[in-house]
């Protein structure tokens, strides 16, 4: 998840010069805010700081954010899908993998994670042409308009997967695909609308040899599923206890996760007993990659941060076999 | 779930005239709303016209709608807290079972059901102060403030117990407790800070001998627990399917559930579908009460509602064992 963001002071320093967009296609300041809470923190990974609606802009839809983002024009017509560009990933999201290269540059072997959004969420928003509570919008074309939806979802995740392999050429360890509204589908819509164009790029990635991580947030009901996809990992948010997760997947694939991001904002007594739950419910998992169950958000007490990854090293270390 | 609402063109007429909280204050204009979906379809049950932000407001909480809930202050402080009010179920929010008693004269043998906002999600409103897609501020505040929390929440508890116990005495035949926010909360924490406050009431209203629904939106990892929770049955939102809600609650309970309300937007032969697969996943359920996943929503054409109602008693009278 984002470890880079506005609970930073450093970060709101560099948002205080550029706009959001501008620090996602600026390599230097994007590689900069992805290395800020590495000089905080002894982590053991980082993710590139980018967006998940950098290829939505590269489609040729403009973007702002202000702060949520607001596309310039919304994809429902068949005419408006067939006129979406399949991006160059170099030459029009180039941005990213120089950011890559930039952090590698410094940090040549610290592990540093590439990510996408999955076709699902990334329609979502074309649909909507904005954030919604519901994606009612989204979900009523979807239904009213399979096929124009099997061909949106197609195209997006053509230029996914483009894009994923592109990271891992410049450098990325290995991918996370954010599948973050998920969870406002059922299992059967899930299983025609989400999934089944998440597959094709993970196959696509793992030709590259790098491991995908999957976070379809909410998809708690897909969880078998989600195990068979191909995916090296799962992330599993906060409201599907990594037990629960453990037993849905059967030892398939590893899994990542899942502390509330609320926890962070305290006490520390709290996020220490939380840490230790998490693991204790995590005990059978083999390959447990201890995480949050979604980003990290915009006011957590920094110091609470210290007092997580403190409490993961050491209570990971003890729960390690 | 709510039947009533802004899908019918005879419910706008009625909101042309009066404010939203002006119906539910009205038992005449409030029992209208409730009779208008039952004079287009052949409906087996009801659900009075109200909403769960009366007791609120009865608590001594300023209250508008425009059109999204929005209180006059947060509940933050223990002052907040001890300065709330006690309302009497009678003189406080007689309106309430003067519209049950308003419907029950008319339709004097036809189910009504009463219903009730649970203790964690009232509290979210009166903590964030309006909705919120996350309530990151309410569980912030709970986490860190656990034993003003419980005093918030157990006060909740005895308000909706009277509420629910009074429209049970007012005609009520069952009563639904919605807990709308249940699934911003881990399993850990709704089993602290959600369930505990709804069993008790749901002791209370059993005592009167009326059936109680609980309705824990996106709970799904706490089906096993619901399903001890003394309610006679569990609504079941759309993303849990029927199959997997059953298993978790190992026929302890009945079911109800759970199309979800995008599905009525169309087309019409996809809702036939869909209905279908609802039979089929929920065909070993005993006790299915065929329900929406969610509130019907502003926009859903009336048309599908026919078409739901329609393929509801033909397959459900086929499913029927």
């Amino acid at each position: 998840m984002r470890q880079a963001g506005r609970y930073l002071p450093e970060y709101n320093e560099v948002r205080g010069k550029a706009s959001f967009l501008e620090v996602c296609k600026t390599p230097e300041l994007a590689a900069e805010v992805t290395f800020q809470p590495l000089r905080r923190f002894p982590l053991d990974a980082a993710i590139i700081f980018s967006d998940i609606l950098v290829p939505v802009e590269a489609m040729g839809v403009g973007l702002d954010f202000a702060p949520g983002p607001k596309l310039e024009r919304k994809i429902t017509t068949a005419h408006d899908v067939e006129g979406l560009k399949v991006p160059d990933p170099v030459s029009d999201m180039g941005f990213v993998g120089d950011a890559i290269r930039a952090f590698k540059a410094e940090k040549p072997d610290f592990p540093l994670l590439g990510f996408a959004g999955a076709p699902f969420t990334l329609a979502s928003y074309m649909v909507e042409g904005t954030t919604s509570k519901n994606f009612v919008e989204t979900k009523a074309w979807m239904f009213q308009n399979p096929k124009r939806a099997r061909a949106l979802l197609s195209k997006i995740r053509d230029v996914i997967a483009d894009h994923l392999v592109a990271q891992v050429e410049a450098g990325a360890a290995a991918v996370q695909i954010f599948d973050s509204w998920a969870g406002i589908l059922g299992r059967d819509d899930y299983l025609t609308f989400g999934l089944p164009y998440i597959v094709p790029i993970i196959e696509r990635v793992k030709k590259t040899g790098a491991p995908v991580i999957l976070f379809a947030k909410g998809a708690h009901s897909s969880f078998p599923e989600l195990a068979q996809s191909g995916a090296d990992a799962l992330a599993v948010d906060w409201t599907t206890p990594m037990d629960v997760a453990h037993r849905m997947t059967k030892g398939q694939v590893a899994l990542q996760g899942n502390l509330d991001p609320v926890a962070l904002f305290g006490p520390a007594e709290r996020v220490e007993r939380e840490v230790q739950r998490i693991f204790t419910e995590a005990k059978d998992v083999e390959g447990h990659v201890f995480n949050l169950g979604h980003g990290i958000l915009p006011k957590t007490p920094v110091e609470n941060v210290d007092v997580l990854v403190d409490a993961v090293r050491r209570m990971g270390k003890k729960s390690a076999p």
